[in-house]
């Protein structure tokens, strides 16, 4: 795949909505074509079935779709690039990510969007309906609060939960590192990083590069690089400072770019010039994931000098794709009753999509999405 | 259909629920098998649709499955006759609710199970989770909670909210009422009818029985005749006497049947004797509803003069199922964009399900939960 000019799906991606009246539906796993049917998948027969499982839920999976079955969870404040649109606004896409897991993992997912918006109401929304589903993803719910949530609900349930916002982009991003370092002679550990964007993404992916290799992160936010000179820092960007910056400077993005092996954006468009691209270190690696426009187009970033260009857009190569990621992971959590998805988990799912990808090159250091190796590979790994 | 002996389903459905490992899936409208399709049903092109329907949420239902989607949601603590058996025991009768709607209605409805059993705590948690489906089935939730949730629910949702233990069940007792009076020559406004439960689905019968024909009703539980010398009663049963038991008779069951017409029961197995049948007007309307085992059974009560006899189980004639009526009260609700369901739509229902039996007789006051006149029939008059 070469860089070529996006196309616009947006008319017709509404004439297709519109004339389909919802993407997914529900289907029966055998028809109700007797009445003897009827008195075994409902009255009286499911009495029987009922009983047992009451007395024996831990078994409930083994009799109900339990053992497939994920909701994905949106209070829509955080839909895409499009922020805080309402559930409704939301449904949309929870209904179109549904569709993802069914064709990818053969997982039967349901679009649940909230009205309730707090962390407390969340967590006691989703932990009432819990029984309903044998995992968890949550999507497009805003920093802060998506943090606080999904703690509390892994703490909570005994069911996997995950954050795809925070940790699909995260997974990824480790697997396209560890192939675009390898390309460009470098050593995870030894590279200075500067991640743009200290939101759900940006604090998913950092977390899980320091656990994975302890390089030099700094976090920017709007206001600069997180420093713990800044006074106006939630308690989410305080922790960043456990881990990142450790020579505690301050400044601006362009401070912080100077030799820097590698950015990450996960921000606004053009926050990249070709300018500060030549502050860093040469052969840098970029990844420019602002949806649907990156932090720099990828024409540019190469001119500049960049050795290894990432985006998030299905129409240039080394797309970011938590799609790559999240049918695997929750195939295996379901498929192996894991009921934590740790970093232990994300890390092995970031080598397995990495080691998918046999000879890297610039323009390949992550499979496509459609690789029909990446269920049955990141799935095994989550065990 | 002749009376025959009960088959016992339960060692079937055990075997097919665990070959099955649930009895529902989510189905793709339209199959993802281009990557031309991702971009048009996810991202990117999704963003456009999500767009639009934050700014017009009230045609959400054009793009989505909000126009075909009932949510069925149980708290599990009155399930089919086996009681508080919580959330996973719900489960499979939940999940086997849905194959009706889809198999009967075409719509397409989830289970969801809750962890959180108090008024308060459902209503919140629906009130959460309402964006996300076109319709409301609350069903096995136990009594009184059941008339506080579903009260609140239709006060503050504008999507059709039916508690099917009570409604469904109301509709097709009084649909079985208005040909057995029929066949029997009586009125109904005239006859004096003894209900027995006075739980969800009791209650809901005589309220709407009162409401078509204001009759003389007594309501019995298991304390006796509910009456204003009765001290023990909580506020729902109170409010009974507001149009119940007009004479203020106190008593037991025997009391209450001497020269009553119908009786009506929700309660328990063996509650009705030949003997206690005797006292009743000649001719008399037996609806002995209790499952799996019915307060009397057939043979015994046509021996003891009742002329038409109902029970809730498929393998007797009359079965008062609820099935006959909600798949046609929600696919009409949700085509017609009916906002609340109300007692007008109710009786309308009742009306048109008894009218699709041309010529009562004993044997036939309702027709089978197949004749597939029922859902075109029911749903035309929720308008």
């Amino acid at each position: 795949m070469r860089y070529t000019n996006a196309m616009d799906y947006s008319a017709e991606a509404l004439k297709r909505h519109k004339e389909l009246k919802g993407k997914i539906a529900i289907a029966l796993k055998d028809p109700l074509d007797s009445p003897e049917k009827l008195s075994i998948y409902y009255t009286p027969g499911v009495a029987a079935v009922s009983s047992y499982v009451a007395e024996h839920p831990n078994e409930a999976r083994d009799y109900t779709w339990l053992n497939n079955s994920v909701a994905v969870i949106s209070d829509g404040t955080a839909v895409l690039g499009l922020g805080n649109i309402g559930p409704y606004g939301a449904l949309p896409v929870m209904e179109g990510k549904c569709m993802l897991f069914k064709h990818f993992a053969d997982i039967d997912a349901v679009p649940i969007v909230l009205d309730v918006h707090s962390a407390d109401e969340i967590v006691a929304t989703v932990k009432a309906l819990a029984p309903s589903f044998g995992g968890i993803n949550l999507e497009d719910i805003a920093a802060p609060i998506c943090f606080e949530v999904e703690e509390r609900l892994k703490a909570e349930l005994t069911i996997p939960v995950m954050h795809d916002d925070q940790h699909g982009t995260a997974i990824v991003t480790l697997a396209g590192l560890i192939n675009a370092t390898k390309i460009t002679g470098r050593r995870l550990q030894d590279c200075k990083i500067v991640c743009v964007g200290a939101g759900a993404a940006g604090t998913a992916i950092m977390k899980l590069l320091y656990k994975y290799a302890q390089p030099e992160i700094l976090a920017i936010d709007s206001q600069g690089i997180v420093s713990q000179d800044r006074t106006d820092l939630n308690s989410e960007k305080a922790k960043l400072l456990e881990f990142t910056n450790p020579n505690n400077v301050s400044g601006s993005l362009a401070d912080a770019l100077k030799d820097a092996d590698i950015f990450i954006g996960v921000s606004k468009p053009g926050l990249l010039t070709a300018d500060l691209i030549k502050t860093m270190h040469p052969k840098s690696i970029v990844f420019a994931m602002a949806n649907p426009l990156p932090e720099i187009m990828p024409a540019e970033a190469l001119k500049a000098g960049v050795a290894v260009m990432a985006t998030g857009r299905s129409d240039f190569p080394n797309q970011v794709n938590n799609a790559l990621v999240f049918p695997g992971v929750f195939r295996g959590a379901l498929d192996n009753r894991v009921q934590h998805i740790t970093d232990q988990h994300k890390i092995a799912a970031a080598e397995a999509l990495a080691g998918l990808v046999e000879n890297p090159t610039p323009e390949s250091i992550i499979p496509s999405v459609l690789d029909p190796r990446l269920v049955p590979t990141i799935s095994k790994v989550i065990v």
